[in-house]
């Protein structure tokens, strides 16, 4: 058994802090989240009132709830909010009420192919109430009889909620972050992207310098993103160079890249780079609509350099939108590599220059700048020197140093100490 | 045993009404093959007048012919043109003469390797005479004595004709469907061509509406086409969007496209999206002089969007250019799914628009518009919805409909019903 | 057994007299090779004093050796310069001095894992002295007591040379051959560079004409090459077409061909089409800086297009940079062909022109001009009449012949009597 690392136990403290909590896309469970990431990384929290209009949408009502359950025939409580807040049809409006087993039963979601499986349902903009529960306990209900149906929930007006955090470089260009947090008790899909995003923060902020400005988004899905781009898309569309959504990050299976529309966006060949040359096992597939938040950063208005860096991709794993996507389900060792990854990506992005070569014509004479052992010197590296040769070989102006290391076919961070001694020799 | 579709019995009635006529690349049998095609499509026949210069070319005379064979040293009577009208070398000049076997044999044309078989050949541009029978005939031929030839034929002023019909659109953007009307007696070269052409006419003419306007030319082949460009040629360089040649579309065998010289034109997205997306077997081949008026089309001076959709193409199969491609070497069946097929490629062109979403930022809420039903209605068709969802993400203004569809590796004719749907919610 | 053709005999005719000489980057002993060369090829001897400033460069002193050995405690000689020049550390400072083992060792060169071979061994930048020997001798040595080290050489102020002869064609427009020499006896890398370098010449020299002018030149590598482009680069950005470095000719391996920075130049179509076309089995590398003077070519403020043609690349065969680089490692038979692609490359470079066909609208009529035999004329070649068909319809004055030839999959030499008989025929 591997010990873990101190960052996937840091991971597991705070997961477990944000489990509990019946998050919706808007409402206290959203705040409280907001609050205890906050220990993390320092959010603002923002707030749009309801019934603001945000392009094409309008703000919903805040929810918010206390308890809910089903009474049987035979008075036994079942679906209790109480016990998983996925028993509960998220946004459901309030009810108290005594109703007939044939009046129930399209208000009762269940799956009968996952039998021991909670699913996870919505309904957002149509206002609606609902139970889920289990196939298996469905099958022990009594298919007649007077239930007892209660909701203690409100709709009314109130805020929609988003963190936001700004992280400043030398330069206004940005990279974003952005990962949505307004799913109940789910681990997978969602608790592990705020987890990851929060920590990467603090990787970042500990570099002694940034070229980019990195900006942190922990928004509800859809309406949430929506509303941060009716205040922040403009100036996105000026100063974004590569943005991802983070979601699906800590299942243990091999990491998958869904590209931005671009296809090669800085954002598609910085994650690519990595993953192909940091060897990790992953594959790369094109923008859909099936997907998160990047539907709204690719939408024809913005069309911004979002990609996606995942794990096992939502719809992808049997246990997506349901109570089993649950701590067993993902790996907190997994999760803190989703996070160094994330990382390197950073690291690349920050290293990604052009550079011109102060000799252009023919080669620099190396040996006298103490850079080229001749080759009766015992501490000559062929590989280094190549690289470096190769280096300002290909140091015009143009090519940046992605293209420059995929010529090699090898990682960019291999070159952080040529360039470093390149500098320090005034040959670029 | 399949039973024959209405198209199917329809081509076949045609069939054996053109079969017997003996066409050339001038003279009545032509003319009365247009008039018999005018009974399907309502084409206008032009004339060109023997001398006259189409570009490098001049119209040759006008051949007729009424009969032809060869009386052998015992009377016996071989090569009769009332027999076949593959016998007679076609555009035979007039001949009457007693000749020994040592005068006759090179003109006397046989296939040793394919002995039942008739070859069909032809000399328009050096006047000469000759038959063509099989080898199996011609082995028992004594080769010595005194043979008779008789041509009746006659090469004269006159003129070149081709038969043309354009079904207007509401834009002056055109397509054209070119085939050719000069070979005597053979079944997939040539008549297949024709024959699917006039019933593909039938087809468009049929549609409600259509955006482009569609040019369909039954012309001989080679020269027929040159004077044809000579008149129309200006004019295709500014208005054709995509043209096809039909030839060889009756064997049962598997597509074949031929590109344009673009590779790319919208003729060729098109084909070749039709066969890949409507899952027909076929293969893509380049463009090559090897081939028939593509290579006029395609010639530097015009070089327009002309491609050629074929089943087996001319030489690939051992029966071409003799009496073996005949009735029993085509299926009308395969015929009509060729009609078909070039049907689909007009339905893709018809409805290959750029669209622009008219809610570009971020994505439209579908739900107030009854265009997304909510994940807890039993109406929810993920397919359909996420169709939309990609139409509208993709629709900027910039890809077409082919370009959209491929990118979920799925047919254009999917969005239709989409299609429909936005404009009536004002969303494209 | 093969006789050896002309060529091949020729070459290790000039194999044998330019073997025994010990050249280095300065010298006599290059002037020399210069001088045996010039009876093949007239070449100019270029020369650069000591001290001279070239880009970032400066010329080293010039480098003249008598004689060198070493004397055991038991007063055997080894590492005698008579028996080798590769025994003796190329550049060595003169020395003349009785040391003990200890102080022997860091100058004593061998290759525990090829025992038979002397490692070639150079130091031109870093003042050096040492002796080469094979493992086997170094195994024999007595690990103690009093060693004589003799070198008679002198390191002072003179010349860097190098031989170039200019070719004129019908424009300015120029290829470069470009070959070192300054290694002592080795026979792939480097005898088989400068021996095919200059019997390319006598077969481009001896075509009626040219429209191209070729430079050959014959320079130490790198340090010589710099010092020419020092003064010819100028030039060359201007009027370079195509360049190739000739290293490793002769070993009896396939062909690799290793591509210009533009990986798509003019140097690098001609090349690989050539080989493609040809037949010859080959293999293509990218640009990298692990190479010969390419380097210095395709340095950032160059680019030329310059590649190189080998057969089994320095570096990628064991002998290499050792005294089993000999002889008995080439072929000439495969040097000759070497030289015969170089050759078939200069003619694919000759007649690779865009045309334009004069008749452009539709087909030309080639039968009125006696170059299309009808199909009932037993001349008739269906393979070239598509090939000049296909030439016809390409020359469209933007393909060049290259692309004209990919096309149809072929070589462009199978074109030039099509191109004669256009011109003839006023076709193009």
């Amino acid at each position: 058994m591997h010990e873990k690392t101190p960052l996937a136990s840091q991971l597991e403290v705070y997961f477990d802090k944000l489990w509990p909590i019946c998050r919706s896309i808007t409402g206290n469970g959203l705040r409280q989240s907001l609050e205890i990431l906050q220990e993390i990384i320092p959010l603002t929290q923002h707030e749009v009132p309801t019934g603001k209009q945000v392009f094409d949408w309008t703000i919903p009502k805040e929810w918010n709830i206390r308890d809910a359950y089903i009474l049987c025939p035979d008075g036994k409580k079942i679906a209790s909010f109480a016990d998983h807040n996925l028993h509960v049809l998220n946004y459901s409006a309030p009810i108290h009420k005594k109703i007939s087993w044939e009046e129930l039963q399209p208000h009762l979601h269940h799956i009968p192919e996952m039998p021991d499986a909670i699913p996870y349902m919505t309904s957002y903009y149509k206002e609606n109430w609902g139970f889920c529960i289990t196939h298996n306990e469905w099958k022990t209900l009594p298919k007649e009889g007077e239930y007892e149906v209660f909701i203690d929930s409100t709709l009314e007006s109130g805020q929609l909620t988003w963190g936001e955090c700004v992280l400043p470089g030398t330069t206004e260009e940005e990279i974003l972050f952005s990962t949505y947090l307004c799913h109940p008790s789910m681990a997978n899909n969602e608790l592990s992207g705020p987890l990851a995003q929060a920590f990467l923060y603090q990787k970042l902020a500990a570099l002694p310098n940034r070229r980019y400005t990195y900006r942190f988004l922990f928004a509800p899905e859809t309406i949430g993103v929506i509303a941060f781009l009716s205040e922040r898309g403009h100036h996105l569309k000026k100063e974004l160079k590569a943005g991802y959504v983070l979601t699906c990050c800590g299942d243990p299976g091999a990491f998958t890249y869904k590209r931005s529309k671009h296809r090669t966006s800085l954002a598609d060949r910085a994650a690519e780079h990595v993953l192909t040359y940091q060897h990790k096992q992953h594959s790369v597939i094109e923008f859909a609509v099936g997907g998160s938040d990047e539907r709204q950063y690719c939408s024809p208005g913005f069309n911004l350099p979002v990609g996606s860096l995942m794990r096992t991709p939502y719809q992808r794993y049997p246990q997506y939108h349901t109570s089993l996507d649950d701590k067993n389900f993902i790996s907190f060792q997994a999760l803190a590599e989703t996070v160094e990854t994330y990382f390197d990506i950073c690291r690349v992005l920050e290293s990604n220059e052009t550079f011109i070569n102060q000799i252009a014509h023919c080669e620099p004479q190396l040996g006298k700048r103490g850079l080229y052992p001749s080759s009766v010197d015992p501490l000559f590296n062929r590989e280094e020197t190549h690289r470096l040769l190769h280096f300002l070989s290909f140091a015009d102006g143009e090519k940046d140093l992605i293209e420059i290391a995929e010529w090699r076919r090898e990682s960019a961070l291999l070159y952080q100490s040529i360039i470093d001694n390149c500098k320090q020799a005034s040959l670029i």
